[in-house]
């Protein structure tokens, strides 16, 4: 399952058996979806982050769980608003490295910083 | 780029090239893909379910890219923690139709409620 | 205990007492305030609009302590930060008097997302 | 404005001139409330822990306004699902403390930890 059509396939199938379309607006869907990021970010909020880089077998098994439900709801909101997710990754790495040129941009925090403030422009 | 593998490695790539690791502990990662989520969500925040799911195209286009933004940290978080996506997708999927029965739960928003209840436990 | 800043005096000693204030980074808090806002959104995420102002007696106890909790970590950035919240809060106040005249945008849908997204430039 | 019962006053007061009170389901505010929350965490992602605390005035100009933003949505929601939320913050701080013997968990980042828990759960 490392396709990301076979997924959003296999959850639509999913939903659809249940009759859960009727939940699942792009409004609500992107509510769970950020209580999912919430529940991922609990996970290391109180740690340094070094201690986020080597958790202990338990809590990785959590985190392994809150991951998979965030790209199932990013699964469904493509689906739901007709955007094609494959292809919107393209572009966005497309655009990433058109405008962040390795060689001007390498090690930079300050530009760092720029990137991730015109990427969320 | 329908392949989580191979946009995992392609972010990799990009990352690296820019020296960037320095920034992506898990715990910075998961604040970024939950400043992502609430990116997201903002689009729908005073829209009514019904109008989330009609958005005019220049709204789409931004949702676009919020998505790819969140997927991208997707990936990379995956990558610091060490988690293997696409296997920890299927075992969830696997997971959810063993854990709700469509012959049981079909169109009950309250099974729905003890899915979603059962799922972030 | 509705004064601002009596709380966050409550707020420091109770840190102070149990020798915590080495966890409350602002960046940490941030997560922590960020975490128990989506825990709050967890309660509305599958209800209508409507349903979502009237909750049951059970739901609206989880609810207020999901306000408490978030009100108490504003007040622990308040202080870690140096920033005055009370006078925070009148600052903002005076200014989106001042930026939306009521006899302009009364009741207008349009002006209100205007003022959304002036809010949050 | 010290007074939590004030401003929310004030603020029933600036929405209701505006008639705006149409948009402010409990649900939507919440959805409100974690998007300031996310672009509170979006000024500390990148940031260590240090840096978090010694922000430039430039950027604590803007924590600033979050700040105010977010305890506007808190005093809205507790308006529109009825609660209280002075008497709310009392009773969590007397069940903290309670919980929370000084005497028992000063300075444990383990006893830290299950206080969140605790509190989350």
């Amino acid at each position: 399952m490392n396709d990301l059509r076979q997924i959003q396939q296999r959850m639509n199938d999913f939903v659809a058996e249940r009759d859960w379309e009727q939940f699942h607006s792009p409004k609500n869907l992107s509510m769970a979806l950020a209580v999912e990021a919430g529940e991922l970010m609990e996970h290391f909020q109180w740690l340094t982050e070094e201690q986020s880089a080597t958790l202990p077998p338990d809590k990785l098994a959590e985190v392994e769980q809150e991951l998979a439900d965030i790209l199932l709801y990013l699964v469904r909101i493509a689906e739901q608003t007709g955007l094609d997710l494959p292809a919107a990754v393209i572009r966005k790495m497309d655009l990433n490295e058109k405008k962040y040129p390795a060689a001007q941009v390498r090690g930079s925090a300050r530009k760092y910083t720029e990137y991730e403030q015109g990427k969320t422009a």
